[in-house]
């Protein structure tokens, strides 16, 4: 599983360890700081920031970066608007050089999607290296590796590249390593992790958020590709809550029996599962059961998956812990064991990249055609320049439509995804379009969720969940 | 002892652990993130900084901040001076409201010394709610208590504020708990760390970096009084090598014997005698050996002291361990055992600010007098406005000069010393009259050195000092 | 004709009065400060926008407009890019609130198009008063008349208003009056001026300047409509140097006789024919002899716009004066004698913006069709909430090319037109979509014309040209 | 006299040009746009700045700048306080360089002052290029010399180096040239219109505003010296209102009669009169008869004037045109030819820096000392790197006090007159020093007077004072 961010927790979405008898434990250590290494990729990335800004200043080992180029931002974990469009180095000549630049939040950081990525330490510091920063003023590009930042960077990931061991609250065993946010990051956990995972068991399930359109397409077209590895089945996630708003029905009212409304969510449900065929890979449908699910609105489901020709389970880990998901779990090994698919990604990592990303725009999220912004089209000239087409694309995209425009709900079609800038993670090894309004540094809303969250004087802390 | 800041270890002065025979263990642990600590305070900030601005943004929940006099900025642990002074909440309306802000270290952070001066969770709460943000438009003082963020802030710091046991190289224990820096900052450690030495052993010793004139001053003045401790000697750790710089030397030839330029540099020793004085407590003197230190050079110094009445030891732990400093720690034992002196504070906390500050300027640091600019003078009537003069003051103040001009070395007199402004910092309970050209938030020399660290496959981390 | 900017003055273009015998006089100051004109303009527009910030500034006297949705910038008669982006109200709670802002060319104020549109005194006033300035924090559109700020702004242009008369180097009277630029402004002379000169004279010849695609579609469309003018027939001035660069040759070899160059270049001059046919108006095609041209070059033009059917005539008013555009004005006015066409405008005011946009990027520039950044697509939605629709467009676009593409020479087909923002001019009565790279503020090249400028002591100017 | 700027006339004072029969003709021009001279000045400076920036952005004839060492802004004529300080060069590489700058009003611009000051045009083009601008990063001053600006800046003032002739409301001649606001500039009219005046009459008399602290001041010891001339008198203008006001009557009751409150309000008329008798100077009164005066009230400034041994005479040009002022000029006549006072300036330009503004401070405006902040501290650092020590000084000061604390009303004692910093104007040949809380740029008041300005359909303009 993805460690959690702090910018939810103290923001809208909360915490990332489950709910019910379906949790990883302690909750609060692992929502809160965990074992550190949100903490240990922020310094990283932001040591090289300041490296950077450093090398500007120094007249005497000046590599005679134009700060107006530098695209390598800083990171801060948390949901902070206000930092993503900044002026730094205010202030005189002993502070530095102004210049325009931003906060992302840090599950957004390349340094995150390096530590998903690597392998080894060697690789490692050779991802760190290869991280672009920008442009000397005669226009030639600059690398990590152009400041020796790369091995302090990688000193202060030691722990941090170490997967992370917790239990459930049955006391099994799971593993938590790497950064969420599958929107606007690459989102799926690390490559080591589900490599540890591999080692020592028979089967290894992984999460991959926000959707066939976003988790799943970067864990196979990215990940999947990058590491070697090849996935034997895919487990679809459907929640009756999810159907009825796509279905039309108002936040505040889905706690209310409404057949019809999953009935009008399902075309959403089924181009997630025609998303998942374009992989060659057998899909299970998993019902995750909410208390107020009523047994009209699952048989929806169940009929319209059927008769697709997928098997579909209801889990009730929530309710019950592992015994609810133990038919979910063996129709899963079912599968897996009766299918004689092979995983195959959706592109070639060496088509042009406007290739790439119309393959996932109009194939997975059901785009009639991408437009594209002027920045992102100077973005794509200087992606050529630098000879980096043939890196696969993570895209940045709403997680609350399959277009870039999160009103759309249900199955939109004949949408144009418009593509506003296309940032570059040539350590990380892909390029990142970023579609639509959606930003890589959350904000807070106007209550956030930390206004509520306390802790008592013996150290219990509430207003988490 | 104060936990290591990664700015330095990055910059220029290296780690903070000891050296030889005379560590604590594991360097490279607690020299990068060590347990987490600075991690949690530096987002128990920040997330006050996010609400702040999340505020200001916010039309249905605003309380009517101002922004331009939002005095709270963000903290990084870094050297990072391109931050020292920003523009944040560029970018139109969905990304803030423009202001100007900046960084400073989180060392620097009014969190770390609210940790360090707090007795428990409860008084962590209330000053965290106590923290001064800035004015509404309406010229109301805020608080953080007003934006409901206390809670949250202490639930990041559930585990920061236990303090850290670790252990020497010879396996004895040691408590590491709380922030460097006593010249920016209030840069002692834990209040809840010496009382938990206190309650485990007899003999607590405690350090207190950069000097009488600020470590000791500040242990002193506001730690003791707010805590209620009543040391009963101080060791006074004199170096050949330092002497020497006070008396002319220049840094490349530190290593070459000159006893003469040990004399010369005496004065400045002496003065940090004489400021103990103030405080009504015994003093031994330790010299801490270096291999480059000549007999005749230590005979200056030793000879010195005993004409003071002092008693001088050499302490060899860096090449021997423990067993180095045991004439040290049986003369600091006598000392205690013998002494009949009573700790008295410098200045009464109900003394005027300015007042406060010429004492300490006039009698410690050796100065004529005091003279503000023109802004603070404004912090001044600020101060007095939100009925905070009777707060102590903590200076913030060059470490490399008894004054506040890096460049004078020795045994300073007759200098103005200059209030460039004071920062206020009501949930630690202290003001921070800012002199001088000293920052909050240094930078990274030409050369970090960052460059010359590395790690290599097997994990083993190169290049910290 | 239009009065000269001071921005090319010190820039690259030089001034405006022409040149040979073919002059107005006096040069220095109709090319320096001329009548004061575009100083009035200039403290017109900057007296708006220092009213709104003193607005945003003021508590007691508030309209409560958001910063961050101002849209009226300050101007400057200068070629200065760094003006273009900045933010203002920096520095504390008495100097203004931050925002981002910047400065266009006095040449490209609404308040220079507003003088140029304008019937009377009191027609100003009305101008001025509808200018848009922004939004409320509720979404409440702000005009000037909300500050009262048009009664000072019109009694700034008391004199401006007025037309200048000047004198040709023959001693014939000229009227000039309004400013230039119909890449990025409206550019043509007042409606004042022109119905003055209508009211004087038998005939009226207005320059309107960079082609039939800038200057010529704008005086149709936006002024002749406004003031209900009825041209009777368009002269279109060629050189042979233009034709050979849009032929393909350098700009450093245009003085060498290339007939076959001009011929490549003719696809550029035809269009130009072609898109007055829109207008329904005869056109007379004016060669502007240069020394350098060859019969053989010109026997090119002569041949081809014959055979179109346009009468062709060659003016030698730089080496001859009056005398040499003689027969030039003798066919002008026989064209207007013998035509029987009735000039059309190209498109009706109250059809959709976009539609417009549409029309004149295909029709007139050639362009298959036209692209919307994210930018300008939000001020489509802005432009419609304010219910602006069916303002006419003045379009911003480079004159170095048909397309929005400075280097699309001769006759660019199947471009796609870039719509990068699109300004409000509400006061003037036009909306200002912008295209391409275009931007309404010039830089300076990095050898500037003002380099070259001297005065010696009898007050003699050199370098002006 | 001295020209109007545009910033009070839309903010609070209104315009200058007198009032009653004691006018100057046409007001509205003079107050408006006049001869166009504010704009050439304007330009003339914006020019220089337009040409860093671009010289700056410049690659191939970058002369090195550091563009955070640049002490030379941007100024408009307009009351504009978002203006002061900004940051200019954002939006990338082709929009400049970032950096942090500001505007000041035209009349405090140093081209004002060189405008004043200067004897013809090479000594023009010499000051101008002489202006300096800031470092280069190896440190070397620059000067406008160094880009070549000199020539084409004096190109722009061709026509406003010229002084302009004007007529009284009575038709007798009276020349009006160069900039006011002798608080935050050297604000007195220029050189060649006092050389003009004593070469066409016997008798010039010069304003020279805002008290004996301010316009006094600087007449005699900048321009008498710079330009050679040797007053022979000097006339005192009294009024009842503000001896009133400096004996403490609030701003409201100063219609109302009161002559306990102008004996109170002496003071302030002594310090006055005892300043002139620093420059060696016989001094007559004038009382300048508003018609709410009692005879009582000017019987107390007549009783105390005489006294002190000076002629007092009522001035009552307002009500009575020149006839009301023909005691007081016969006066004045007979003065200056009883005298033998020989003009003496108040100090040698050649003593140190802050001798001169002690001597200024402690002898014209009664301070007690002199406190200068650390960036004045810093400034007079590098007056003495660039070798301009010998520079007279020009004080910016508030001119409702004789102090630098605009509440401190009367005659002020013992105050501490604090230098905040110290502009740099090599060209005009001064420095100056910025105390208290003045501004070089003024801001508009809550209710602006721009607001209460119209103009009719004939051309009347009304609301202008």
């Amino acid at each position: 599983m993805r460690e959690p961010s702090l910018g939810p927790v103290f923001g809208m979405k909360g915490g990332a360890t489950g709910g019910g008898y379906s949790q990883v434990l302690p909750m609060e250590d692992i929502n809160l700081h965990f074992t550190g290494d949100f903490a240990a990729i922020e310094k990283s990335h932001n040591l090289l920031s300041a490296l950077i800004d450093n090398n500007i200043q120094s007249k005497t080992r000046s590599i005679n970066i134009d700060p107006r180029t530098v695209s390598w931002k800083r990171v801060m974990d948390m949901n902070d608007r206000s930092l993503r469009n900044v002026v730094v180095g205010l202030g005189g000549t002993s502070f530095g050089i102004p210049r325009e630049t931003g906060f992302d939040i840090t599950a957004a950081s390349e340094i995150m999607a390096i530590l998903c990525l690597t392998t080894s330490l060697s690789d490692l510091k050779e991802r760190l290296g290869n991280i672009f920063i920008g442009f000397t003023f005669d226009k030639k590009p600059v690398y990590a590796r152009d400041l020796n930042a790369q091995g302090a960077m990688a000193a202060l990931l030691k722990d941090a590249i170490e997967p992370n061991l917790v239990q459930t609250i049955e006391g099994t065993p799971a593993i938590i390593h790497g950064g969420p946010f599958a929107n606007i990051a690459q989102g799926t956990n690390s490559v080591l992790a589900t490599k540890m995972g591999m080692s020592l068991s028979d089967y290894v399930v992984t999460e991959a958020g926000f959707g066939s359109d976003l988790g799943a397409e970067k864990f196979f077209d990215i990940k999947c590709q990058s590491a070697g590895l090849s996935p034997k089945a895919m487990v679809l996630v459907a929640t009756i809550r999810a159907l009825k708003y796509h279905g039309g029905v108002a936040l505040a009212d889905l706690g209310q029996e409404n057949a019809d409304a999953v009935e009008k969510g399902l075309p959403n449900l089924e181009k997630h599962l025609e998303n998942t065929a374009h992989f060659n890979l057998p899909v299970v449908v998993a019902i995750n059961r909410f208390t107020s699910d009523s047994e009209a609105e699952i048989e929806v489901i169940r009929k319209r998956c059927q008769a697709l020709g997928h098997p579909v389970f209801i889990n009730e880990a929530w309710a019950k812990g592992g015994a609810g998901a133990e038919d979910l779990a063996q129709g899963v090994v079912d599968t897996v064991n009766e299918s004689k698919d092979k995983f195959t990604p959706m592109y070639d990592w060496d088509s042009p990249v406007m290739e790439k990303i119309a393959t996932i725009a109009t194939k997975i999220y059901g785009a009639k055609s991408v437009d594209y912004d002027a920045r992102a089209k100077r973005d794509l000239r200087k992606i050529e320049r630098l000879g980096l087409e043939k890196l696969p694309v993570c895209i940045a995209k709403t997680q609350k439509s399959l277009s870039d425009n999160p009103k759309l709900l249900g199955r939109p079609r004949d949408f144009i995804l418009t593509v506003r800038e296309i940032e570059i993670a040539a350590g990380a090894g892909f390029l990142i379009p970023i579609t639509g309004n959606i930003l890589r540094m959350p904000g807070l809303p106007a209550t956030p969720s930390a206004e509520a969250i306390d802790i008592d004087d013996e150290g219990n802390i509430s207003g988490l969940f």
